[in-house]
């Protein structure tokens, strides 16, 4: 993916294979380019909890990322409470982070801004 | 809440306070009566994960059982992955399981039977 590129802008590629789980550098150079996210689950995924006011928000929030996830065949794991969603992204298929982890959290961050 | 009504067809009332907690025995009673739950939590809710074959049948599920959220004033906490949502009911204001939590119950079990 090339840095030219804002990260909510790009678009989500299949990658399948160990060869695409980001090194450490990668990964730090990334999660600077998007807003609030934490490493979890020793580094193999990234989570960030965004909350509402209400529960119609909060499910409106739900589909729109689920729109996202269609759109670019990556889909989080969520934990969906009456005012907050812990979005989680990983690449099972890498075997850890990948470019399309911080891809997707840079438009669910755009969701919001 | 009489017993001549089928559970999925009772309506959640407003318990607020510890004395709507229910009893162990009541509890009992009323897991009889929903399909596949399971006590967690140290019996302060109850939990059912539910399976789909693809994302957009995950997320109908979602957003149904958010109707019914809404119809009822009683929310779930999802956990929402690519092919299954884990659903957990429990009653904050009541300190543990109400009657409430198994009214749903039974509603998310008639989506998909």
């Amino acid at each position: 993916m090339s840095d030219l590129i804002p990260l909510h802008q790009a678009r989500c590629l299949p990658l399948k294979g160990k060869e695409h789980r980001l090194t450490p550098a990668r990964i730090a150079e990334l999660l600077r380019q998007v807003n609030g996210w934490q490493l979890v689950e020793n580094d193999h995924a990234i989570s960030k909890t965004f909350h509402f006011a209400d529960y119609h928000r909060t499910l409106a929030f739900v589909n729109a990322l689920a729109y996202i996830a269609h759109r670019e065949d990556h889909h989080p794991d969520l934990g969906v409470h009456y005012d907050r969603v812990v979005v989680r992204y990983s690449t099972h298929d890498a075997g850890g982070l990948s470019e399309n982890d911080f891809i997707c959290a840079a438009k669910a961050d755009q969701l919001t801004e």
